[in-house]
């Protein structure tokens, strides 16, 4: 029987897990290593950092939903790979593999630039479960004294959807409380534009962000780089100075610790287009934790956006081509990955779809409505019902 | 009885008199000091100077208006205040006052760039009764002989809606007379860009203001700061000449002299969120007169707009200070000012509202449509009557 | 009998030779010189460098059309004007006129730039029949073997139109492959903004192609200038350089050699308003031959594009007044010259109206949809009909 082992219990751990048994049944011995115990759908953290969401709203026991499928479940922390002799290890014990799917995800770099982060800094983040609980805390504590808001994105970071959703929301909820005229809110941003999504742009995304920020009245600066964060002022490198009351700033991803070993320097596995290992042939990778080049240079370094459907689809892929391998059966072709997503703005939302992510595309949609953000509400909450279900979202 | 001394006979001296007769009654004695004998109103100046107006339609004995308030009326110039003794200083009298409004306007500094103004230079103006026809008499003569036609504003202003008006009415009515293709029209304008209007723009005023102008195929230079007028060019500092057979260009403004003892180094007097003088307590100041700190420094300096709205809610808001003071009732809360006022655009109009005027906002629109044509036109007639009869317009 | 003679058989040849006979009838003796036997729709020539028409769709014999009219064909190149003794010359005669019509078009100067061009260089064109054909067979089997495509305009150009329809069409066609994905296209030219057209734009044309292009994912480059063409790669003077597969690129014109000794130094007639030679009063010169002064500088130069309507619109007036010169009658007025033209998107179009070309304008017009394709597709039979039978276009 074959053993296969899982790091990470998120889209791409729970994907590759559920799809792997599905393809291979009693042929494999399928173990998930995971160092929370819960699954957090992370597409909703913004709104729990507004307070529309609670803990237990968004997430689910991971041992509940692997056990009735036969998912060996360890809830320990990877702490390296040894892909000499196949093992992966743990504080407690080493867990050898015949095939290794590292789903990790990112690790948040707060150091890229002083006082960025809710730790040892000066700003909220609304990447992780507990981050994002704080942020829902300073944002409470803020309604009841509020003063000016900088949210943005720092130089080298790739996942931008979340600062836009959140300053939205901001200025939504702000309306909503009838106070929006005693907030001045700044988005500041790496990306050389607005609606750059550091995918080069979406159609037009650019002439709708402009609009969009515009219309709320929200300052935007792009193509910015922070000096340091101060604890009431974001200090750019330009020299600008912006005084806060809140600030959220999405921080830099590198890969995590524990596949140091099997990385780029920067922490990201490299991968070929059946997220192969490009030297380890029995690792697999997919999601936040593979290398990927953007799709041109930007003044101010940025990087690609990996979302919760592109790592589901690298999951399905890289699971797809494990399973041919054990049943000796021809490697299946790859499409290079895609994405389609709804951005909350608020009261509003926005669908977008790129095929694949990095232009030249196929298919291209941006559009705005209300009816996303209901599509967007209902899509979480059958998320869940289904994986919870250990059924995979994709086909 | 209280004696109130109001300066000024427009907007916010009527206002500021009639509101003051209506919540005093005979606690109060009233006397308005105006170098005029008309009320003007102002926002048909542009209407008056393409020949749509004559001074009889938008003009009020200021005497017949007053009189059955039991105003008491004198028409004679302020030549200076004397804050010490509490009087205002004419030619012929001095009047002693328990209270002052100073509701005098703006006085317009066409030395601010060497050429400007109708006076002693080669532009026309469109801002105060006697210059407006001025303007109307050289725009029947530019339609003889037509030719480039400049029209714009100087660094240093902060009324930026007439240049507007008047260029959008300047192409609605050479296309009517069918020699739109005779006049190569250009705005010059110390904004940052247009639709800026001196207020950081109004939600998506500043793509409405550049795709009107493209449709009009009208040339926009923004951002820019004039080094002299010749009789005929205008020369930038960044060294651009732009002939003209006609131009009209907005000026600064300073306040009057005869307040100079009382106000800052601009002529503007300071006054507190009540309109009351920083240092003299009878002493309160509604309209272009006071002192109104920009929302962001601009490359190119300029001021904040004060319309007729915000000086009429100035008014009232002093009004109902003084009278509370008096009646020795508590200060009621005065909102920071806010703005609603229709921009006429030729064959169409637009409606904006500010509240408040600077950002950021609870409340900001900006639309545009022919029905706002409409509604300024009879907005005008019912102004004019309702002021006659001693009414104001605010609640 | 007067003595006419017309060198050029294309739309300023063709429609002169039309109107001097319907207005001069036996008075005239018209003759025709022409280097080539055919008439060709050259708007048409972007569709069949797309494999949409073929040369016999979009072509008539010269002789054929002119004969049945009482019109002389010469099937000859002219090789110089002797303006003194008033006759055109040929390799095999001399041909005396009392007036000569120069409807000669252009000479395109693919020298400009170095590899400039298909036939001493690396980039296709579509401004002539032969090359069109060309095109057309390099699009084929880049079909096959797709790749990096850029379009655009060097410096220089003055007719930009068919560059935009090229890329445009090269858009549609891919997405109709289902192989857009596999193609990065980029657009570069010498216009400051896109959307200018050589003419200053045309009301909102400049926001009307950026959000076009957007949305199309057509990464654009303007007010550049080409320092060079490799076998697959353009050499910006900016330093920026673009691998292509395929390149089309519109070249700059010159007048043609045979009338270098009547023209400026760039090859162009120098004419008054009534398309008279400015020295020789016997010559007159319609459409591309004649000298026209843009509507403003730009940062890279630019000229001004004369289209098929405008070189007719100039043949029909310059006719009238030589018909009513040797009918013994005034000179009629002539407007300055305006433009209708219908841009080709591939799978939609853009109606656009320019009275007069150059700004300002009486009347400017510019409408994208769907009935302005069929309107184009219709227009092409319809005028081919029509020439066929001696009929002109315009009234």
């Amino acid at each position: 029987m074959t053993r296969i082992v899982i790091i990470g219990g998120s889209f791409g751990g729970l994907t590759s897990a559920f799809e792997l048994k599905r393809l291979l049944g009693n042929k494999a011995d399928i173990t998930l290593i995971c160092n929370q115990d819960k699954f957090v759908f992370i597409p909703s953290l913004p709104w729990l950092s507004m307070g529309w969401r609670r803990p237990e709203d968004i997430t689910l026991p991971l041992e509940k939903i692997l056990r009735p499928k036969d998912i060996r479940f360890i809830h320990e922390e990877a702490k390296g790979v040894d892909a000499g002799s196949s093992k992966v290890i743990t504080a407690s014990q080493q867990i050898p593999y015949d095939y290794l799917v590292v789903a990790t995800g990112p690790s948040l770099v707060f150091s890229a630039v002083p006082g960025l982060g809710p730790i040892n800094g000066y700003t909220e983040c609304i990447f992780e479960l507990d981050l994002a609980l704080r942020a829902r805390d300073a944002w409470l504590r803020f309604l009841k004294e509020p003063g000016p808001v900088v949210v943005g994105a720092v130089q080298g970071v790739s996942c931008f959807g979340p600062a836009y959703e959140y300053v939205f929301e901001i200025d939504t909820e702000l309306r909503r409380h009838g106070i929006r005229h005693k907030v001045q809110i700044t988005f500041v941003t790496s990306e050389p534009y607005i609606g750059h999504f550091g995918i080069g742009g979406l159609r037009t995304s650019r002439r709708m962000m402009e609009d969009e920020f515009a219309d709320r009245e929200i300052k935007v600066m792009a193509n910015q780089a922070v000096e340091e964060f101060a604890p009431d002022e974001v200090r750019l490198k330009d020299g600008t100075r912006l005084p806060f009351k809140l600030a959220m700033f999405a921080p830099p991803m590198s890969g995590v610790k524990a596949v140091s070993d099997i990385s780029n320097p920067k922490g990201f596995i490299p991968v070929d287009q059946h997220y192969r290992h490009k030297e380890y042939k029995n690792i697999f990778s997919v999601g936040v934790a593979i290398a990927m080049a953007p799709p041109e240079p930007t003044p101010i370094p940025t990087g690609v956006p990996k979302t919760g459907y592109m790592t589901e689809r690298m999951a399905k892929d890289a699971a797809r081509v494990i399973a041919s391998e054990i049943n000796g059966r021809p490697i299946p072709e790859t499409e290079p990955v895609g994405a389609i997503c709804i951005m909350d703005m608020g009261d509003t939302a926005a669908l977008m779809e790129a095929f694949p992510v990095i232009p030249p595309r196929k298919k291209a949609e941006i559009k705005a409505g209300k009816r996303y953000k209901w599509a967007k509400q209902l899509f979480e909450k059958y998320y869940l019902w289904k994986i919870s279900r250990g059924m995979t979202n994709l086909p």
